[in-house]
């Protein structure tokens, strides 16, 4: 029996012993998505105890202690910290199989140096010691810099002022790019009752008036133009569904001057006046040369009484099953007309994952090698078995040696053990076809594979 | 080589055997969704030959010999039973890979004491052999009670009036629990032509006469409050899509009518009436502390040309594909707002396993864990991969160890060692997780797991 | 470490290789299904080097390789053919887990003797020495032969003259059956812009007029007539969704002479007259006792400017999401109803797999064993990964013993190693289900089932 969790974890021969201690572990971490709160890395944001850390803001966890059978008030209730920390020990135990299985024991390993299983008799232990590391200093800078983070991306709206990002740069002494992403939802979302109340503030942000599609384009070009000099690289659209319906500019104007004064708008024009903002964003990440990330599928608040009492993004999200080749296909091509910029396509259903990693080879052309990614196992698929089936899908259909690898997708300053998580994963996939003679037994190229997805692939992504 | 089908048939590690062998194997089983027919217990049904046992109502073997190109004569024609069992014992020969031919060979090993394979050859000598076991007094009761099965869930209709459940609680010399389920898709296939007869019939069995909405839910639930008297914990409803259609109560009492007095509808008001219907049972199922049961996804009757010869159930169904997702959720919430039952969702799809595995966790709550359940691989999925996908889904997404695990879903009193099928391929994914040292070597606590799942779980599910 | 695909590539145990190389490696072939060009055959082409062989028509090579950032100037242009394979080398060394890198490494050795890994350094030799091989006289041919081809079958459309099958035949001296196959998508395009000018076309062929539905479906059957004679076995047809909806005879003539007319037709009227078509030839297939294929699935020329610029089926294709399963089975009832032809149904999307692999079991019927088929893996799931769900599929499913197994769906005559390909999975999965003691540890049976599977299965489909 191998011994639990330890330095061969998840890495089943020689030859991804090899590929993941000579040429994965050492690289460097870009986290080129996630959710941090960067005012926590401005201010080093210290912890007293492991549920701060862990439990204040994870809706991961929170589902899973459901799940179980935990009552709310242990979860995003008013019980004591060492309360909840205990019932969360008590639901990882039982957890076999979840992904938050093995990040919270690789967590415990890393961060705190603590190697025994977690489950209701090391809790209390375990909580002791744990919080002695954090109240010893292992603030949020401390957590990035030992993981070994080079670059990272929040996730930012346009109408944000970055003066987290600013102060952190004019400081000019932490090591690591802190990068914004530009993630616009809320200028598309149409229909959403706070729609133009958001544009309000976002054309305060660019000291301008939003009155038309006009002046809404020139805003967010500014906003946008204001998030490339702070350094942002990325944009991120989220969507349930893929919305594509072509509409000229006349009607898409009007749907929105409609929209302003809170009139209300069928699904057709939402998908119309959707398509042709994305089209106008896309030709402007292609000219900034910036990566348009879009991620595809997830139903959102579904259960409307806990979102009532918790609010949005508390756990009560799910997989939806929408049918998205033909409007993705269609919504791309009509993109590569005006000039393709680098693309990350995500979809949260793997039921989805061939329609993607087929889609991407529809619009590849000579240039940057990998400039179409299917990206990584998200959200719900960020276990083994769904990271397998995302890079297997990949190699099958593309080129998995252009990979752009792993992201945390986090709130959490303790959640990069999931790339070496990732990482051995790939190093086990590549040295079992070493292994058994698929794939020619030249470590060295092999080696180098491996550390473009860990890290070089996403660095030439993002270059300018 | 692994000898055939042995004791340790598909545990393929000491950690795994040790699970199956330890703690697995003697636990008792819990069938809570079969369809067999309880008369035959009460009477304990007799069989002369195997023909009787095996092929007089199993269309799963049915479809197994058409694709093998057997004539229909032998199958569910006049052909006398010797040939019929030739006929499947040259076909399950072939079905190499469908768990026909694991649950076939393991079906002569428990009940007859046959090891040999299945086929042409052997056939022979096995017909004589097992004869002679069924005529030394296999019958009905000494299957279930050799199978160590201790409850077992019909599954009956509302207006059914369950008196062979009654006959054989009044003998009080079975000792196993045989409770009905309560079942009323016929109360809700509103378009069905022979809709307004079932209602009548369904309005005797309460003693009441279903005019309209008021009346027939007096009667429903009437009927619901004797299957409770009779012990029944589940109920059972099964679509091939999932209906959600809001209307009021006055609309729907309108459509009802209309059906009474032999109208049209259209699928919408059809929608409109089951999804009516099921909140109003759903609340009841609730009140109860029923176990609600929702199997999604099966096409049925697809060729019409044998199902006007032989009838429904004979073998000419197959997996639908539409989306769920989104009516799915809204249909749940809408039960959720007014109280949620303990839920098992099914799906026939695997595409959609993703779909279910996530769903679950919008309505956990507080207090029952594992209240919400994705349900066991069922039908077409009840081999080794559709159980493994299944699991491991669930458990990379929730909770596997509150799993509530197998059912046969079956009408053949030979099935049970479909539990033992299952609770192999338990093991073996838990034991190759801790052999792998990807979960704590905690045997103890994993055995537990194992015997939850094997049993304990369901208990707990279906308790008052 | 296993030696680097040699010849035990993909056999993992001793009763896969007994399998293996025992009963599989020495079974001619059937390419039931392929796009080779029958005049290259006839006048034995020769090649000057390995750019023609491979690249000049391929477009899962042309994919890969703009995937790999590779300039199309470098693919399709107008570079020099020995820069043309330069570059494909640098990709398929990086094209590690996807098919291409075992189809081209299997190629290498099967028709050039060539063991080493291709690779920018490998590279410059293995353009000399193969280029030699084929100077020396490795023409069509050849190829052919030397893969123990015994049929192929070609894909040709009605109005085709199938001039080189009759100079082939005439010739007599080519030990290989070359049959042509009736693939009347054309015919079936109501909406494309070319389709009157097909039918004239296709009239020509039948020296006759198609003026109205009547016409055209004795112009049909004359072709399908002289196809007959020609040796024609099987028809195929493409779909991309699959169209149901009933009209009758009198509204399907109304929506062809409209079409004639060049009249714009509703989505509608197009699915009632491939509806109507598709039964009417269903019904001749059945008459002739030919196959009638059914591939369903791709979305194609998603790319429109790529398209505009080199043409259809030059890789812009991907893989759509439609439901298929209520118009599928809608569909072949009521062919069934009229007779049910030899069918073999292909999906593009894995999602389908269970769909079509429990499709087949509605309408099998006594007669012959595996009348109904679920296709091989196909265009993008013909790798290791697809291959195994979808003979696991059909084995959990059905009867993986009566599958009619590979076809090469190709242009290239390079190509027959992917049979090798299957048969080495096909081994591999039955090996292990042997060595496990999950199957009887009967090599001769199994043995035959492999070689039924090879080419036994397709043999008897095809036959008269």
């Amino acid at each position: 029996m191998k011994p639990f969790m330890d330095e061969n974890f998840l890495l089943n021969n020689d030859a991804a012993k090899a590929l993941y201690h000579h040429y994965a572990a050492a690289m460097p971490i870009n986290d080129y998505h996630c959710h941090v709160v960067v005012r926590e890395i401005y201010e080093d944001r210290r912890y007293d105890n492991l549920t701060q850390v862990w439990l204040s803001g994870d809706h991961y966890k929170w589902r899973a202690m459901r799940l179980d059978g935990v009552d709310e008030r242990l979860i995003t209730g008013d019980a004591p910290d060492e309360e909840k920390f205990m019932a969360y020990a008590r639901t990882v135990a039982n957890a076999v199989g979840n992904p938050l299985y093995h990040w919270t024991h690789l967590e415990l390993q890393r961060y705190f140096a603590i190697e025994e299983p977690l489950n209701e008799v090391t809790a209390p232990a375990i909580w002791e010691r744990a919080n002695r590391v954090l109240r010893d200093g292992l603030t949020t800078r401390q957590m990035i810099l030992r993981s070994n983070v080079r670059t990272l991306c929040s996730t930012d709206d346009p109408a944000d002022d970055l003066c987290y990002h600013k102060l952190l740069r004019e400081e000019g002494t932490f090591p690591v790019n802190v990068l914004p992403s530009f993630r616009p939802d809320q200028a598309l979302d149409v229909r959403n009752p706070g729609f133009s109340a958001y544009l309000e503030r976002l054309g305060q942000a660019a000291v301008a008036e939003v009155s038309d599609l006009a002046t809404l384009k020139e805003v967010l070009a500014k906003r946008l133009a204001f998030f490339d000099e702070m350094g942002c690289r990325v944009s991120d659209h989220a969507f349930s569904y893929v919305p594509y319906a072509e509409a000229d500019e006349a009607a898409v104007d009007g749907i929105l001057r409609r929209a302003l004064r809170g009139e209300a708008l069928t699904l057709l024009e939402e998908e119309q006046y959707k398509t042709h903002m994305l089209q106008y964003l896309a030709a402007l990440y292609h000219q900034y040369g910036m990566v348009m990330q879009l991620h595809i599928g997830p139903m959102r608040r579904v259960n409307a009484a806990m979102t009532r009492r918790l609010g949005a993004d508390t756990g009560f999200d799910s997989i939806g099953d929408c049918c998205i080749a033909e409007p993705l296909g269609r919504f791309l091509n009509s993109v590569n007309e005006r000039g393709m910029p680098k693309t990350i396509l995500y979809c949260l259903n793997p039921k989805d994952n061939y329609v993607l990693g087929t889609m991407l080879g529809n619009f590849a052309d000579g240039g940057l090698a990998g400039k179409m990614q299917f990206g990584s196992a998200w959200w719900f698929n960020d276990h083994r078995d769904g990271m397998v089936q995302q890079m297997t899908t990949l190699a099958n259909l593309g080129m998995l040696s252009r990979f752009v690898g792993m992201l945390t997708d986090s709130r959490s300053f303790t959640s990069y053990p999931r790339f070496e998580y990732f990482r051995r994963i790939l190093c086990n996939i590549l040295g079992t076809w070493m292994e058994e003679g698929e794939i020619a037994p030249d470590m060295e190229r092999l080696g180098r594979m491996v550390q473009d997805i860990c890290y070089g692939n996403i660095e030439r992504l993002m270059a300018r």
